[in-house]
């Protein structure tokens, strides 16, 4: 089919929106096989359906790169006891924290996750979305890790959405392993990774390097891992201090390296010689308060890709709007709005290792987002407001 | 009818949730007659429909309780500017700033002004908003002032929602007044003001007192006129610095004093003497990157009740959900769940003069939200996803 009457927001090349303000899509199958302005389309797709797209703005469909989408539970009681003055320590006391999640994930099945995932997977959804990451890293035991990945796994056959699973039982320290993390990596990390691997469940591991969490020396057997099975690697660094995790991601070749509040100019440089993307995830800056902002302006110095992402998780940032993650980015880290949409489509592909995806370019996925809106800037200016007129996954309207 | 298994979060009294853990509510046309516990339901209601709520939360409907929700044209390409490192002086030679927005409401027709906030309208009332008060200000004359209000009244016909206006006129000098405020209060404010509570347009009066609009002594006559001809008074006040507009509206007795970051702890005081409500706008001090917080220990103190709202506007708030709006309050100002709700609904009222909604009690108006929630408090925990599932506007369900 052919796409008529549209702003093409192509984002080809490395800079610019790579606007075409009167242009046409050509679809095949699940591919575009043309771009380009409708004066210069061939005659010879004459024959071919045509869909008048009123003038509307059309973008690659957005891309969320690093959320915790599937999880047991939620922490509305603990976000009110915290804001009614009880303290970290009491709530942690009172089974609240990142183990009330474990607690309610483990004690899910694979189908209550899915079920308790669907309504936050299809608020992403309703805003242009295509394909979403989902870590595990809430179940901290064999099988409950497992149940994750197949629940992000069910959700691709329930919801028309392509899910990239990441492998995060690296996330914390269960308190069956306090003070042995080295073991809890070998007894429980390394040997579930193999059967998640196994079972076709992973395409990528993760870990959380922070003092609360791992060191990136007992990170490393991990990472060997997955380099072993052929799995590519990315980091949860420098997120609420500075733990050298994001060196030590940039030197495993790690695919993106996220958070990075307190990353230095060295780190930077680091990740511009891996090639390695930055995710940035202002949801989790702003829910937990942080002061200290990520380093934006080495980002660019260094030409390293900045992509952008919600982190739904339901402590640190229970935000389910990736149009929302692009204004906090613009107005928090002071990102410009191409940077913004650039961070939601071609940097969070490539984030995830996806080549085929996150431009409007020939042989790319025909994956779109159509928008109510005149300029791409309007994506990132509005603040709880969804401007999506329609999204085609995989050529298919939905 | 009757509403039944449900859990009610009544808001009765002055503090707690007033929860009713399997409760129902007893509606007649648009009023609720009675509210309890399921258990107490007189045998004389027996003859009525019964709608089950499947053990859903219910809270009374929203209100938005500051908007400039109806105006022409938007300010996304300034957004853009401002990021991509262009300054104000640049930006506003280049004809951005509050006048460009002028500008486009000046030559916009009442259906056009109409058209183009409904989308904004429409974003608000999924989330389960009832009522929504609507300013005017971006006229700045005569018969554009009166077109916002025009519209503004026409919005109430075109969907379920009850609309509240303010007369703004005296929202920011237009430049053919530069230097002359008193003249422009004195020569458009109040002749307008006379035409448009003629016209039946008018249901408050309120200004914007800072060193780049008004002060107090220029905002003077145009209160005076406001309460002969009947009207409250409310006030924009200590947004971005301290300009006395606070101690000057509760003086006035206004019912509302809006933003306050820069209040004192005696301007607190006096909203107490003078019962006016503190409306707090986190989605502006967020925009414009505020570093004053509101005095809200010292609101608590004194007992003034604390209202939030979207200021939804083209420039420093271009925001369309409540629900973000009680969830900044809680991040942003520390508010506690409870608070942010009674922001949104008693205390919102409250700031309107309106004693007819806000609570679930006997004899209010049957406007209600029905939400996919365990707690109250998941409202304003999420970010960027709306569980509402239904929503009552006087008795009819929408």
């Amino acid at each position: 089919m052919i796409l008529h009457n549209a702003v093409l927001t192509t984002l080809s090349g490395d800079e610019g929106y790579g606007l075409i303000v009167d242009g046409a899509i050509v679809i095949v199958e699940d591919k575009i096989v043309w771009v380009g302005a409708a004066c210069d389309l061939s005659a010879k797709y004459d024959h071919m359906e045509r869909h008048d797209q009123g003038g509307r703005l059309i973008t690659p469909a957005l891309i969320d790169c690093h959320t915790h989408v599937v999880h047991g539970g939620d922490r509305a009681v603990e976000f009110e006891q915290r804001l009614t003055g009880i303290s970290y320590d009491e709530i942690a006391r009172r089974g609240g924290g990142i183990l009330s999640t474990v607690k309610a994930t483990r004690v899910a099945t694979v189908d209550q996750l899915v079920q308790s995932a669907l309504p936050r997977v299809d608020a992403l959804l309703s805003e242009g979305i295509a394909t979403i990451e989902i870590k595990s890293g809430y179940g901290l035991a064999p099988v409950a890790e497992l149940n994750m990945l197949r629940a992000a796994r069910k959700i691709t056959k329930l919801r028309p959405v392509q899910v990239v699973t990441t492998y995060l039982a690296a996330h914390a320290i269960p308190p069956e392993f306090a003070g042995r993390a080295n073991d809890y990596i070998a007894e429980v990390c390394l040997p579930t990774l193999n059967a998640a691997h196994a079972e076709g469940l992973v395409d990528a591991v993760d870990g959380f390097c922070e003092h609360i969490a791992f060191s990136a020396e007992e990170l490393e057997p991990l990472f060997t891992r997955a380099k072993a099975l052929g799995l590519p690697v990315k980091l949860h660094a420098e997120q609420l201090s500075h733990q050298r995790g994001t060196a030590f991601a940039a030197c495993q070749g790690a695919i993106s390296v996220d958070h990075i509040e307190f990353a230095t100019a060295e780190d930077v440089k680091a990740l511009s010689n891996a090639g390695s993307v930055a995710v940035l995830l202002p949801g989790a800056y702003y829910t937990v308060r942080e002061a200290q902002l990520p380093p934006v302006s080495d980002l660019r110095k260094y030409n390293v890709p900045i992509a952008l992402a919600t982190d739904c998780n339901p402590g640190s940032s229970p935000m389910t709007s990736v149009l929302l993650a692009m204004n906090m980015g613009c107005t928090l880290f002071a990102l410009t709005p191409e940077e913004a949409l650039r961070g939601t489509t071609v940097n969070a592909a490539r984030a995830l290792g996806l080549t085929d995806r996150g431009q409007l370019a020939q042989d790319l996925r025909a994956d779109l987002a159509i928008w109510d809106v005149r300029t791409p800037a309007e994506l990132s200016y509005r603040i709880g407001f969804n401007p999506l007129n329609s999204r085609m996954v995989g050529g298919e309207f939905q």
